[in-house]
């Protein structure tokens, strides 16, 4: 059911030392960096060669979700995407099953990915995003 | 630099009940499960469709670092492996730059993936580990 890891993301305090540290260290630019209100975030994306996409997320203010992981974790991985063919068809199939799903339909993220987040109660804890495969990525 | 998101690490408690779980909510068995004495750890390994791989592990007892991450977060994410062409090449490229290293050479991982850690303060706490590309995965 899941077919790759479409992306890893990061939540850090300080966007632009990040970005810093990119590329100093690994010599990376980000491909996209974005402020989405909506989301109350701003996103910088390090497209890979073989695929996969790291996104690195800072909150724009103290009423996120991102802040608050930032209060209790400090800097980190957030959660990963996993690709999958089709998320509303993968959401009808783990509904079918009993999995508990955090959202029942296909949401747009700020960055423009299709994405479903599974209840972590249904998989030991552990934080799963479902991601619509996009030939594009 | 990194080419890719090689797989992705989880530790858990409890390798038995998280194989069921991904059988029961991903219909997904691993591809490999194996006892390292040498590491002190457990694995299943998921190769996913696209390339990347997930990584379970879990403790065979308390004096190694995935007991003592297990005491510290729980159950979670340990750490994310990236795809580079030439670990030790990179490691050379990384020291010239006076990125600190966890390890100064190559290593063999106890799934036999040739690997090697920067030392999370050159890299804003977060842990990035290298990983040799093979065209087997």
């Amino acid at each position: 059911m899941l077919k790759g890891i479409h992306h890893v993301a990061y939540v850090v305090a300080d966007l632009d030392r990040t970005i810093e540290m990119f590329e100093r260290v690994f010599a990376m630019k980000p491909d996209r960096r974005e402020v989405h209100e909506t989301w109350g975030q701003e996103v910088a994306l390090y497209a890979l060669e073989s695929g996969g996409t790291l996104e690195v997320i800072t909150p724009l203010h103290e009423n996120t979700p991102w802040a608050e992981f930032l209060r209790r974790h400090g800097d980190g991985i957030h959660h990963i995407g996993y690709a999958v063919d089709d998320v509303n068809a993968t959401l009808e199939q783990l509904e079918s099953k009993g999995v508990r799903l955090k959202d029942r339909r296909a949401q747009l993220s700020g960055v423009g990915w299709t994405v479903a987040s599974i209840d972590p109660e249904s998989t030991n804890g552990l934080w799963v995003q479902l991601v619509e495969r996009d030939r594009r990525e």
